[in-house]
C-alpha cells in the first residue's frame, strides 16, 4: 500500500472501531469509504462481512469507479459500494459512512410514510457543513430498502438530485448514510444525525406520538 | 493446553470481555463455548460463576459430550453446558454463545404467549448465515425457563427440530442463545439479535403496544 | 500500607472505575468498602468527594468500627461509612458497594409506597448468593432517604433484621446498597440488581403501568 | 506553553475525551474552558470545530477577556467563548463546561415554557457545591437559544443574576452549561446534572406526563 492509502485505511479503521463501540456497526453491518484519488477514481472501501470492531487497516480494499477491486486483495468489497460511489460522484464527497444504529433504524421506519425526517431547531444542526444557525431545517430523505444495488444506486442518485441540500439519507429499516469532504467531516455528520435521531426518538417516547 | 485450545480460549475470553462491556453478561451470567474437536467431541466451555469481564483464557474448561471436564481444572462447567452440547450436535455449530441482555430478557417475556418473536423486514437480518435479503422472516422461538437441565436440553433439541431455520432462541426471562460455524459467526449472530430485539423493544415504547 | 490493604484497595479502585464507566457512580457519588480484618474491625473505605473514575488505591482510607480514620490520611471517609459498618456487622459481609444509577433512582421512587421492589421469575436472580432457581422472589426494601446518618444506620439495621433474606436495599431517590462475602460477590450482586431494575423499568415503559 | 497551561490543557483534553465517550460532545459540539490567570484574565479554551474525542492538549487556545486569542494558534476559539467569559466573571468560576447530551436537549425543550427545570429531592443534588441535603431544590434556568453571541452573553448574565443560587443553565434545544471553582468541580456538576436530567426524562417516559 502507498503511504497515503495506509494513512486513509488507518483513519477508516479507527472510525469503524469507535462506531462499533457505540453500537452503530454491530454484526458486521455498515461500511466506510474514503477517496484516495479522483482521476482515475480510487476509493478505500471496507470489505464485506468483517467485524467493524476488529477492522484492520490492511483489510481496506481499493476499488475503482465500477466497484472492482484494484488492490491485491482476495476479499469482496461491500455490497453497497455502488451507493458509496454514487454519493462520491453526486456530492463530490471525500468520505462516505454508513451506520446501522437502533435509532436510525427506528426513525427510518416511523417516518417512511412522510418520505423523510424533518429535523429543525436544534443547535446540533450547526455542525452540518454550511449550516450557520439552529433555525435550519434539515430534511433527511428516506429511501425504500432494496437488494438490487444498481437500482438502489439509481434511486440514491435521484434522491440526492431531488434534495440537493441534504447532508444524508436513510434507507428504510436499514440505516443511515452521510458523507463529507473529509473523513472527519463525514464522522461529524454521522455523530450529529445519530444524536438528533436519538433525541427525536426519545422525545417521541415521552410525548407518545408525533413531535409537532 | 494445546496451542489450538489456547487460541480458542483466547478468542472466547475476548468475546466475553466485549459482551460484558455492553452489559450482556452482567453478574457472571451467560456462557460461551467453542468446538475444539469433533471426534471425540471436545468443547472449550466457560466455567460457572466467573465474572465475564475478567475471564482469562486459562479459565476455559475442556468438556466432553457429557459435559464432564476433561482438562486439569478444579472448576465447574456452566450449568447450561448440556444446552451448548445439544446445539452443537443438532446444528453442527462450531461455537455457541448465550447472553443475558436487558432487551432480550424483556422481549422473551413480552412475546412468550406467541411462542417466539417474529422479526422481519430489517436489513440487519442479512447478517444471519444464509439470509440474502431483508425480506426474510426470522422466527426466534421462546422456550419456558427451567432449572432441570436435562429436561431443558430435550426441549431445546425439540425446538431446534421444529424450527430448522432458526438462528437462535430465547429462554423466557432468561436470555438469548445463538451459534455459528465459527466463533466470529456466532458473535455476529448475537450482535444482530441484540440489535434487532432492542430496535423492536424501543419501537414498542414509542407505539405503546404491539408492532403490527 | 500493608500488602493486604494495597491488594484490597487496588480491587476497590478497579470496581469503582468500572462502575463509573457504566454511569453508576457519577459526580463523585456512591462508595465502596471491604473488610481488611475483623478483630479489631478495619474497613478499607472510599474517601468522600472523590471522582470514582479516577480513584487511586492509595486514596482508600482505613477506618475502624466507629468510622474513624486509622490510616495516615488527611481525607474524610464517606458520610455513609456508618451504613457500611452496619451492613458488615449485621450481615457478616466482606464487602459493601453503593451505586447511584439512573434506574435504581427511578425505581426507588416509583415503588416507595410499597416499601420495596419485588423481583421474581428472572434467571438473573440465580446469581444472588444462595439462590438456586429463577422462581425465587427477592424483595428489595426501600428506605426513606435522610441526612441523619446515625438515624439512617439504625433504620438500615432494622430493615436488615426485618428482611433477613434481602441481598440489598434501596435508599429512596438515592441509590442501591448490596454486599457480599467477597468483593467479587458484592460486585456480582450490584450488577444483578442494576440489570433487573433496568429490565423492570424498561418493561414499565412499554406496558405503561405496573408490571403485574 | 507554560507548565501551568500545559497542565490545564491536559486536564481539559481528558475531560473532553471522557464526555465524548459518553455521547455528551458528539459531532464537535460543546466546549470547555479553565481559568489560567485572573489578572489579566486568561482562559484556556477549546477550539471551534474539533472532535472532542481527539482533542489534544496543544490544541487548547489561550484567550483574553474579549475572547481574542493570545496564544500562538491559527485556530478559532469556540463561538461560545463569550458565554464562558460571562460565567467566569459573574460566578468567579475557575472552569466552565458545556455539553450537548440527548437528555439535556430533550428536557431543555420540554420545560421551556416553565422557564427552567425544577429538580428536587434527589440525593445526587448533594454533589452540587454548597448543597448539604437532598431536600434542596435546584432550579436550572432555560434560556432561549440564539446565534447572536453578544446578546446571548447578556441574557446569560441577566439569568445568572436572577438566579444567584443556580449551578448551571440550559440553552433551549442546545445544551447544558455548568461550572465550578476547579475543573474537577465543574466536571462533577455536569455529571450530576446529566444524571438528574436523564433520571427525570426516563421517569417522564414511564409516567407518560409531568413529574408532579
Amino acid at each position: 500500500m502507498s503511504d497515503r492509502f495506509t494513512e486513509i485505511a488507518t483513519g477508516l479503521a479507527a472510525v469503524a472501531k469507535g462506531f462499533h463501540a457505540r453500537g452503530w456497526l454491530l454484526g458486521t453491518s455498515g461500511n466506510l469509504s474514503e477517496v484516495v484519488e479522483r482521476e482515475p477514481l480510487r476509493l478505500a472501501m471496507s470489505p464485506s462481512g468483517v467485524d467493524k470492531g476488529e477492522l484492520r487497516p490492511e483489510q481496506l480494499l481499493a476499488i475503482d469507479e465500477n466497484a472492482r477491486i484494484v488492490s491485491a486483495h482476495e476479499g469482496k468489497p461491500s455490497d453497497e459500494s455502488l451507493l458509496h460511489l454514487r454519493i462520491v460522484k453526486n456530492r463530490g464527497a471525500g468520505a462516505v459512512l454508513h451506520t446501522h444504529s437502533v435509532w436510525n433504524t427506528i426513525l427510518s421506519d416511523l417516518y417512511a410514510s412522510e418520505g423523510g425526517v424533518t429535523i429543525k431547531g436544534y443547535e446540533m444542526l450547526k455542525g452540518l457543513q454550511g449550516v450557520r444557525t439552529h433555525e435550519h431545517t434539515e430534511f433527511l430523505p428516506i429511501i425504500e430498502n432494496s437488494q438490487d444495488m444498481p437500482a438502489l444506486a439509481e434511486l440514491v442518485g435521484a434522491t440526492l438530485n431531488e434534495h440537493p441540500a441534504a447532508h444524508g439519507f436513510l434507507l428504510r429499516r436499514h440505516g443511515l448514510y452521510s458523507w463529507g469532504q473529509t473523513l472527519a467531516e463525514a464522522k461529524r455528520h454521522i455523530e450529529i444525525f445519530e444524536f438528533l435521531l436519538e433525541t427525536m426518538g426519545r422525545t417521541l417516547h415521552i410525548k407518545g406520538g408525533r413531535l409537532d
